[in-house]
């Protein structure tokens, strides 16, 4: 998408193709700043550091990272040490481990000599699937966006929560997408960004990617949805997803539940985008069987943004001795979700209807 | 309560009647310091920058400050004057009116000699009735705690919203009053404290008064109560109001509506502590006839904190370029209402049974 009229993606091979650069996230919304990673060290730091975030992105991040590898060493012995470093990086990214390991078992089967070139093609390869899949699910969920504006014929609203922007992807993003292909076709949209405490994802990231577009959008506190959702201020609801059980329970990012329930009790649309990978074939009941990760309690209690002096500032927002939680994800089950906006088309959130994904 | 271990209110005479102390709540959580009201400039002062807030305490403040000026000039036209202008503090408070009116009313009565000596008995009096309607709802809804704690006969966990503790009202506070009347008893409890976006006052406020009473509580962010209801963590959910309607609907701090919401999907009971001149008995349908204030996009954009210097700082949370909205309330309907807790006693929130408090 777009940052300031020129079209980006979120990583990019430079011109000489002996490098990628990618933009270091962990700046925004404040600063944008490109970085260049020449070798495999420089990809695993980017990774490690969430320069680079979102699951595909750090996914063909890996994947780029084992190429960059190859151009100084591409023996096997090279080959299965930079793709074990790479996994590190972030141990338990399911996309990571997906990129790497799809990149060891193409390459093992080709000779040294071809490595380097073949690994730099498939890595491109990798990012240009991911970019085609969130286009897809882009043309799918525009489809709603356009038949509401048909039916209202007016601005359409949009909630989302979290970041599922082009920036955790590598071009589009997952419920960004159908916004975008929206936008692009011309139909009038707002979108409500929750700002999504505690790491504030969408004040930040999502809010500074519609921006850059030219979305028209606003920045809420995560307690706002339900009184928008009153007052018909919202014709829809468009999240990300984590993983989706096979009966269509979604777990997303902690307070997406409660928006569904507001969405619910209101009849507002409540879609959940996603690709087909994102499904976990092996669950069902996602508030009984996905385990919700802890994070630092540090991520509630301070928060960083840019101080008066130019400088970006850590305040702590919380009494010295008062303990704070930060639980990462929550689920909302099926019942409350409208549809599944995936790139093979939208399928209702119950496990007969997903089988045609299957 | 207590600060520190020394029982505090939140307005109090000096021990020569000459002048009243408050607590400077814009200081609160990150440093404690108390602030002496001689004249009535002071405490329209006070009023006006928000070092004292909650509708309850504003009230009182106001009747001192008509006490503080009789000190110094009681005829009719300062009576009239000092009134007038600690109106003017802020304009839309109801309980500030309130309070200074019935000053007005009860002075005007009196002799100017006598005024002075009666005007300080009379703002006592109408401190000492909140504490004493206050700590009446803490004994009705301490009673909740208590039949829970010998249900589960472990710890109860119980999630409030924003600041309706002793900290907006003289001592107790109104959702407050049970969890400090139940802790006092000897109930084993611990409170979920959401921080309350975008103004922060269950972080800043919540938290810190819980703490120095020494209530085990933890701070959560605004998205997390449904999880936590999810998997059985909350027994209860205690709430304040600004406003109920006739028939229980109840509008409070925006993102209320969500946790109840969330409490009535997971069957959790979800109560509302208010004294009965909250009771708008002229409005039905809170979600039509209630307007809801716009606040400053800045409350939403930026945010302040102790740095690591020292320093109180705002900081920048959102891009330069994107708008924000801020809703400062949000209405509850009564059918997600487990129960008013009110000083005469808890009823049903809907209209045949609330006739009681008529």
């Amino acid at each position: 998408m777009k940052i300031n009229s020129t079209p980006y993606r979120t990583i990019w091979p430079t011109a000489d193709n002996a490098a990628v650069e990618i933009i270091d996230q962990t700046k925004l919304p404040h600063i944008f700043t490109t970085l260049r990673l020449e070798t495999m060290r420089d990809a695993e730091r980017a990774i490690r550091d969430m320069q680079v975030r979102g699951a595909p992105l750090i996914g063909v991040t890996g994947a780029y990272g084992v190429a960059l590898s190859m151009k100084h060493h591409a023996s096997d012995a090279a080959l299965k040490a930079s793709c074990d470093k790479l996994l590190l990086a972030r141990p338990t990214a399911v996309n990571l481990r997906w990129g790497v390991e799809r990149m060891r078992a193409f390459l093992a089967l080709l000779p040294e000599s071809d490595r380097a070139a073949a690994a730099w093609q498939e890595a491109a390869r990798i990012a240009d699937e991911d970019v085609e899949i969130n286009a897809s699910i882009g043309r799918h969920g525009s489809e709603f966006i356009r038949a509401m504006h048909e039916k209202k014929t007016s601005t359409v609203n949009i909630l989302t929560h979290c970041n599922a922007g082009w920036l955790a992807t590598v071009d589009w993003g997952t419920a960004l997408a159908p916004i975008y292909t929206a936008f692009d076709a011309g139909i009038p949209l707002h979108v409500w960004v929750d700002e999504t405490r505690p790491r504030n994802q969408g004040a930040s990231l999502t809010a500074w990617e519609l921006g850059q577009h030219g979305v028209p959008h606003t920045v809420i506190a995560d307690n706002t949805g339900g009184h928008l959702m009153q007052h018909g201020m919202v014709d829809m609801a468009i999240v990300g997803t984590d993983r989706v059980t096979a009966r269509g329970d979604v777990c997303n990012k902690i307070g997406t539940y409660l928006k569904a329930l507001a969405a619910f009790d209101n009849g507002v649309p409540f879609y959940v985008a996603l690709p087909t990978p994102t499904i976990d074939w092996t669950l069902q009941d996602g508030v009984k069987e996905i385990p919700i990760e802890e994070r630092a309690a540090e991520e509630v209690t301070h928060i960083s943004g840019l101080c008066d002096d130019g400088q970006v500032r850590t305040v702590r927002l919380t009494p010295e001795n008062s303990r704070a939680a930060n639980y990462g994800f929550d689920v909302t089950p099926a019942r409350l979700v409208t549809g599944l906006i995936t790139e093979r088309g939208v399928v209702q959130a119950d496990a007969g209807a997903m089988q045609v994904l299957r």
